[in-house]
């Protein structure tokens, strides 16, 4: 699907996204650092490897249960550089404020990146505010930077998916794009369901306490669990086999995704993360994660195969095999 | 000044944003390496020195005589690390795009990044693209952060402005503002005014051959000369004297300012850099300059004097003097 104009989906986290980066992002600006389909860039600084990753926060509406866009902010980019096996150290803050923002919200919204800086160990560094008219842009906008410094023993990535490897969940899937649907529709439900938002960065460090077990980190958050493995299995050439009666899904979560029509595979979340581990380290990494508040419920939702290379097949619960495709419109605007 | 809302002011360059930045966010993320008033942070990677920062762009009209908003993003980025006394190596890229921004514009703008980097040298090596529903962003707006290496004798800083100093900038001022003023404005002229939008790195170097002689470099980007010449001064508690017969502005560029109401000394540049360097080395800095394309028109615009610390000083064309204060307004809302 080819347009001359920008559609909501070309930033879903889907098929079109894929596209926009894949055809036209990175034949302008390939070099040997740019792996636009990782989370971030692993580069070299004086013989080290560090990660660097960037992402802009436009969350529609800006406090959702569970979180708000300045935590949300920061969480996302530790998240990003941990998932390239990085422990995150540096982040930098750009604001953009609609004219007329309240400060008291940006006071709150600021608070809660404090705070979320202070939870993830890292420390914000440097930063740049922008001011645009009223109606130039709506309420505010953030990005957040990071750069993280490499364990030389740690190889991650999601082209190394390897037939055998266990894949691991570190928690229930959809949170963080439920909540913020509901929150946006006005929906009010008896069971409050909140946002996963969350550093990620200490369970990634238990998580590699056997580096060269873990073979693949990814954080699946636009475009949900189900594009994150199409990615990995395409990057990898790996075929990827998931279990349907495994899929963790809060009960008050699966509810409002079947009332809303949503496939909570395609869901974003923004607490959670996806390891790929060498079988026979498998239960040692789930023992791991489960002994981390982040990971107490961590499961193995699936494996890769020798099969159907670059595909991605659910086993469902009648025994049935379907294929799980890429998210291939947009299914939640503005969800980080 | 306070207000329970954001003014186009907060984001002006001048003191209410400086206001922002020091009431704000200085107290709530102090660390050894966070200086708001720099252009970037200084950070330590493994025990080497690193310039990290980031800029968002907002500029209006997104295609402006001279550039773009995609140059002016890898410009104004590679610059701000350029003037932490780091060589720039690689830079991010977070886009929010709204919905219905037409394709040919977007590569019109990466074709222009793509140049942009080739120039300075550096690398693009990850990003990040959100869309929102139209009317939620006005067109595009470009983050990016950047990286750069410390040489370990270069010692440059808002701080280090020492008496006896001369200040030199590399050519004329207001080129960047007027030129985007006049476009949004719709004025016509017959001598076409340009931004002066470029890459500055490959110009500190040769300024930086002599690395203990530069004490201090700046780029005087939003709120222009005079705003940047009077942070210098407070951080650095130094007097600043000017001297208003050195100022370099182009005939046309004055005749707009006059025109318009602007004063040059506050309006923004995005292709110059003050530099304050040792008295007995400023002539050798300014040969070397001269020789660069960046450089040409280089010239001494003033010097650090032990009376007056803290403040800026003018020694007007007839003789008097006058305070040069920082810019208490929003001259020029979205000019990068």
């Amino acid at each position: 699907m080819t347009s001359d104009k920008i559609l909501l989906d070309h930033g879903s986290g889907g098929r079109i996204s894929h596209h926009l980066t894949a055809d036209l992002l990175l034949p302008l600006f390939t070099n040997e650092f740019l792996s636009p389909l990782n989370d971030g860039a692993i580069l070299d600084l004086n013989g080290d490897r560090f990660a660097f990753s960037t992402d802009t926060f436009v969350v529609d509406p800006i406090f959702f249960p569970g979180g708000d866009i300045g935590d949300l902010a920061v969480n996302g980019t530790v998240n990003d550089v941990a998932m390239c096996g990085a422990e995150p150290m540096y982040v930098s803050m750009g604001l953009i404020l609609e004219e007329g923002f309240p400060m008291g919200n940006l006071k709150t919204i600021l608070a809660s990146m404090k705070k979320a800086v202070e939870q993830a160990g890292v420390l914000l560094v440097t930063g740049d505010t922008k001011v645009v008219p009223k109606g130039a842009a709506d309420k505010i906008f953030i990005n957040t930077s990071g750069i993280g410094a490499i364990n030389p023993q740690v190889r991650v990535g999601s082209d190394q998916a390897r037939a055998g490897d266990k894949i691991i969940i570190n928690g229930s899937m959809a949170d963080h794009g439920m909540a913020v649907m509901a929150q946006r529709e006005g929906l009010r439900f008896d069971t409050a369901i909140k946002s996963d938002t969350a550093a990620l960065n200490h369970l990634v460090r238990k998580i590699l306490a056997n580096p060269r077990a873990v073979h693949v980190l990814r954080d699946p958050t636009r475009g949900g669990v189900g594009t994150a493995l199409n990615e990995i299995a395409m990057q990898s050439g790996a075929g990827i086999k998931l279990f349907e009666s495994a899929l963790p899904v809060k009960p008050e979560v699966a509810g409002i995704c079947e009332l809303l029509g949503f496939d909570p595979l395609y869901v974003a979340n923004e607490g959670k993360l996806l390891a790929f581990v060498d079988s026979d380290a498998a239960e040692a990494v789930l023992a791991a994660m489960r002994n981390d508040p982040d990971g107490k419920d961590a499961c193995i939702i699936g494996e890769v195969v020798a099969d159907h290379p670059g595909k991605v097949y659910m086993e469902t619960r009648i025994g049935g095999h379907r294929i799980v495709d890429m998210l291939s419109g947009e299914q939640l605007p503005r969800i980080c």
